[in-house]
């Protein structure tokens, strides 16, 4: 057996809830090495005592936050997380690539591959132009094998990726109408970020529902990108984003027309098989794609804390529509875990490292 | 100023949340005299024993649960609400109206129009179909005027109230497709009724987000036989609870087709005065129902523990379609607000008698 | 029946968490007519579009804030209260008492007997301390004669009432050892008020129980001087605060050593009647104390959204001690519906009047 | 390098809330077989599909529950961890023991020495007593070189852990008086199990806290015991749990006499250092134990989902008292997570294995 060797790896960014959970995962990850993380507000802190749940780790009570600074990132680490917001994370993703680390940006400035389509959603130009069409998509299950490669990753966002999973395979199949989409999301308060701000304040979350940032929240434009990619043409999606009050988890029910009449019983057995084959086609082998059976149906206290976005789906024949529903831990596999996945593949590691 | 004269009412079945919502309604109502209230369970303990939150009304000290009795109830009581199950509902209605009591339900046994509907939906012959032409539905914004004089009201259901009050002026109006309606609820725990179930214990509810009971919940009879009625044709709804870790609250997301072509600013600007304009028509003198102005959302922490239905919609020129979202909570203009809404119509009384 | 005159009533700061539960409470108030509410951040705004779920409250949509000057509010207003930070109130307090306004404060800055103990526990000079001896302290079942003809009155803390309320009675007769007194209580998040501090997101206090500012919560010193003044010799208590995550709501469970021996089951019901006794008197014709009988305990959920403070008691014949469990709303009982109990007094109203 | 070998290992009564934790720990153990789990509800099921969450793992699709019958559990496990309500738990353990299983126990059948006692407390006789001898206590951080021999070790309880790790060494050192003894204790549902009562379900506990079971609670018993062993003498504990709205998590408060006079600023430096000097000599090099430093208090988000017991300690001079306030995951480190850590201990494995 060869000794698999370990990776260094840094986290730009470590103190809003998605540095947290990348600390977490990275912790306990035995092919990486945590050499650096950065955050202006905690610098010179131990990792302990900014996140006491850590201290039982040596590591967390020896590590200290320090400035985000690129050449000093690049000298202790050959993969650099990048957990900050856009705009921001683009400034310092390209001194690292010039130094020679390989980057995976949790943020969306290099998911979209048009700036002007980035100016659209974010309202400012893009910072590093250039570096978009270098960059690869991070949702493992549709860029597997460009991701390997890259070194510039923009690991998929947390909704894109409940959408993302269900619906791609079904449009490369051709079995459902590219036209009139609707991804109708619920988010855990986590999403919004450790931000003091009082709409996220305990009380004025719990005991709360309530949708957001609609028609046109920023991750559609990845959402339309990536869907049009997989219909071949120009998809337009309705999308709905809504904050309920749990601190992680997301479940999207997608609304879909079926591309053949499904009328009656046999009309829906006939659909049902072959989107369940096509599923499996796609899926079967994936390690964190779970295709509920029989009467399940996704909840988000099944995949929190874990990797796996888990989805089921009903035909209609009252309205020829199929249902898609997911669920997933917005912060693991709709952030922190899907940039392992990402990392593990770059690095020639099993997938799965340090993920189940 | 003449004296208003209290009117005498039972609870039959008041151990459920619904019940107990109606206890609380009903107490501090100042024309009411709470005389009877039923439940198999607790027949023979008193309100405040097995409600200790009661205990500071006098009333809850004196007043004994009983078993379910409809001669000794209508004795006691000229009004009954019934906060029974269905099938159980509609058992003891018959002879509580044959004894001259005003019965207000809030189960569905006389929401629908058609005993074939029933049994579709409700799995069981309906026990006294003789009755659904005599009930009127108990919404007081479509049917006020009918429900004054009625003496048997089947109290609209929670996911029907969220989703007609928004819905059916547009419809009356044409200003939206009658084909294509979707309708995304997310419902608070209470909805499921006070069971011993593992499904409802706390730990599976907190921190977890589920689809339920989709493509045919059985409040999809009733939102369709209403919308069909206020579209003047048949109307097919695709409709998709989903259970959300509040107490109490739904929030509605409706998706619907515009019915002229909204595709630029300008169009987009029309079309939002129509339906302002069909809003304020229908609702500017409802006492519970709130338009929402400007940037506001509907959100559920605004509305729990009153008997508002609130809501907002959005135009999305890029797919065409119209977004309304509303918020109520289940048990108040859901449930129990919306049954003493219905009583203080019939009584004569100013229709937000003990309800503001 | 004589017609009951209306009072003109003002919140000064109605912006936070209490506030917002005054505006809940003189809304719905038949013997108050609100003329004024104040908040500097939302001067010039309706009470409707900064609480949306006031808005269905014709004068919610007529009310706007204005900022929180004196001489405008006494010109509007017979009584005010005050909901502001500690400091700021008294330097608003004494300009209204000298325009002839009758003024209910909920902060701490009047409930202290002594200038000295107020630096101690608030680490400033007390802003008017001539006013300390005018100002009555805000518990009604402690104060009532005194609070009718106050024209100042520091409206009692939230912890404190849960705890005076179960713990004076008991010392006044003797009941208990005055010494070795602990208070541990629970409190919801709206306790720590409308703060954009990352203390307070949801996912901070979400799935959290966490002890903070022991072992000295500026509470205790109005805990001890109350205690202190029912025993007639000076108590010193151990305060332990915990935030746990619901909105509303403390439980306090207090420890206390019998003052008799209380050894076995004879002893122990001995003790337990004169307990009961001493409630009995002390309590049973109290609107808003609920003693538990038989086998109840407290709980928050019975008492959120009433003005009730609930308890319930053990002897443990084990240790010789007493434990007393209390329930309240910390806004309610604990703040906002206080004020008004008090507000009725001094008004000369039924002191249950908007409370049920 | 020596290759471990892997142990062979069964749950007993998996389908319960430790039960899960069990099955999450130990498919993610790199040193363990999960041979067979048993349900008499779900035998013949796979766990994949009572547990979809953990559906990704491949043993889980392939691993069925069987009927508990302790011959066929031990021809699958050399190690049988016991998820039993108690007095089931003895009854399989007897046989389990004789056909060569090590018996790690999670119910409080072999917790304590006397058969007395846990008639006493648990209301039957002891269905095993001649075991009790025999049976080692499983909380490591006390005996740990017992455990590692041990055939039957009794998993210590979750409240109990919470309470002697921060007591025992104090007792120990006579740092505090064993007279006096106050914990006051909160926990999250999951301690009551998946039962299907009225009292867990979702909206009787959310937004509530109560207490329960007091003052005599079954936990009593086996914290009286060890601590009595800790001080040498008999200890009597006043225990008062609570009930708080989250999934999992205790937070132990407790209240103590200090053995030495601490009244002012040097007393209280100096007995702090001796505190100090006692716990750092006791768990310095404790994995799970982590005594928090500086400012930081224990909080339940910061265990949950960790073997980690946390906790931090207040001297207050005006009490004379010392209050030590501790957090842990009532289901890991009070539950599953310490029966793996004592598992480890039996096997000979590093005794953090699969726990960090």
């Amino acid at each position: 057996m060869k000794a698999v060797q370990k990776v260094t790896v840094a986290i730009v960014g470590a103190s809003g809830y998605s540095g947290e959970e990348l600390v977490r995962l990275l912790l306990s990850h035995p092919l990486v090495e945590l050499t650096a993380i950065t955050s202006r507000q905690y610098a010179g802190q131990t990792l302990a005592r900014v996140f006491p749940k850590f201290a039982h780790h040596a590591q967390a009570r020896a590590l200290r936050f320090c400035e985000p600074d690129a050449a000093a990132v690049a000298r202790q680490a050959k993969y650099a997380f990048l957990a900050l917001p856009h705009g921001v994370a683009a400034e310092i993703a390209v001194p690292l690539l010039q130094a020679g680390c390989r980057v995976i940006d949790l943020s969306a400035d290099f998911r979209l591959r048009s700036a002007v389509v980035y100016h659209e959603y974010y309202g400012k130009e893009h910072p590093a132009p250039a570096l978009l069409a270098r960059a690869v998509y991070g949702l493992p299950e549709l860029y597997r094998e460009r991701i390997k490669k890259a070194d510039l990753v923009a690991s998929a966002g947390c909704y894109p990726t409940s959408i993302l999973v269900p619906l791609a395979p079904l449009l490369r199949a051709r079995l459902i109408d590219p036209v009139g989409i609707i991804a109708d999301s619920l988010s855990g308060v986590s999403g919004a970020g450790r931000k003091a701000e009082l709409d996220y304040l305990f009380c004025e979350c719990n005991e709360s529902v309530r949708p957001y940032g609609l028609p046109k929240h920023r991750h559609l434009s990845e959402i339309e990108q990536e869907l049009s990619l997989a219909a071949g043409r120009a998809v337009v999606v309705q999308f709905t984003p809504h904050l309920i009050p749990v601190n992680k988890g997301i479940l999207s029910t997608l609304y879909v027309n079926c591309s053949s009449k499904v009328v009656n019983a046999a009309t829906v057995q006939e659909f049902n098989a072959r989107v369940e084959a096509c599923y499996r086609e796609a899926y079967s082998d994936e390690p964190f794609v779970r295709l509920l059976e029989g009467k399940a149906l996704p909840d988000t206290k099944n995949v929190v804390g874990t990797n796996v976005v888990e989805f089921a789906w009903r035909v209609d024949p009252r309205t020829g529509r199929l249902i898609v529903m997911s669920a997933e831990d917005n912060l693991v596999k709709g952030a922190s875990g899907q940039a392992v996945q990402n990392m593990n593949l770059m690095a020639g590691f099993p997938e799965t490292t340090g993920l189940l």
